[in-house]
């Protein structure tokens, strides 16, 4: 069996919402699986230089645009919530706990969280409201809560953070295939033309 | 009929060398016209907090390695030259030189400036260079050398590039159709959809 294909991204970031459907779909077809990543995209700023886009003059303005005009072409709901963007610490971390536990309600969770920040509007920077979207899918919420604050969880987190960055990882969403890196959210294409021609 | 479509790119910039050979073809096939726009796309890093990507730490590297990869999946040629990013000061001016007097031959120009550069590995960051391509256009030469230090073509070149980044311009290739603006060589798609649906 060939290794899952990796999925990394930030719950803060517009364009792995833009793809987060996709990406297990596009994998299947290859029969492949895929882990999702999540992981803390603002520890790589330091090494790249980067910011937030929403701060940098004139490529903040075209985000904003682009976004909205990215949902309406590929027929999804789009809402930026107030509180954008936001460091995504009580989702990521609910994630590998729940992970640890049963990795396909963990990727449920994590949809639902992208789909409840993104399409709906719901802010999910507090571990009050990433339980109230897994309390949906039969998770105890109180459990919940608790986990995003046990040292265990958090240095997984951080574990994944550091490991991603070291392997060159900076933006989301970036896709590993077999050890091939695909950045951006425009990059399906290639991915499947990787997964077609078995690297090359 | 409609305005022409702006092709906006900076001459030593990859991702305008990906995109390059299909930006009139694309318009061609909604009877729309292109304006090529080359402009010093530097002179936006200062308002973008942006460097050369080639500079930044992770993201050069990636950057380096997706550009083989597109050429390969492009069916491109690809070298790249070492004297990367160049200051692409003397193509650009002997576009907008050539293209006062006949804006067909400036688009072969520029075209065999991002082929014989990005293609072919020859450098084009001096007129010589610059002339030598064009004067297999039927350009004299020595009249296209001495225009690329005229004021009147320094000033063009400057405006351009004034007015790109006061209209919010910052990368390359960046696609105008009717003041709605597209960043990024795998975004034709939007173009297209754009082009096809009449702006929506």
């Amino acid at each position: 069996m060939p290794e899952p294909i990796e999925f990394y991204f930030d719950f803060s970031s517009p364009y792995a919402y833009f793809v987060y459907t996709k990406v297990d779909d596009l994998a299947a077809d290859f029969g492949r699986a895929v882990t999702w990543r999540p992981y803390m995209m603002g520890a790589a700023f330091p090494r790249t230089g980067q910011k937030p886009l929403t701060e940098q003059p004139l490529r903040g303005a075209y985000a904003m645009h682009d976004w909205q005009r990215l949902a309406r072409f590929m027929d999804m709901p789009w809402t930026l919530p107030e509180k954008f963007p936001y460091v995504a610490l009580a989702p990521s971390r609910a994630f590998y706990w729940l992970e640890a536990q049963d990795p396909e309600t963990a990727k449920a969770l994590a949809k639902r969280v992208l789909h409840g920040y993104f399409g709906e509007g719901r802010e999910m920077s507090s571990p009050e409201a990433v339980a109230g979207e897994a309390e949906a899918l039969g998770v105890d919420p109180a459990a919940l809560i608790a986990a995003t604050q046990e040292p265990a969880v958090k240095d997984r987190l951080k574990q994944v953070t550091t490991d991603a960055v070291e392997r060159g990882i900076f933006g989301s969403p970036t896709i590993v295939v077999d050890g091939e890196m695909f950045w951006g959210s425009d990059r399906l294409w290639m991915v499947k033309r990787w997964l077609k021609s078995g690297g090359w």
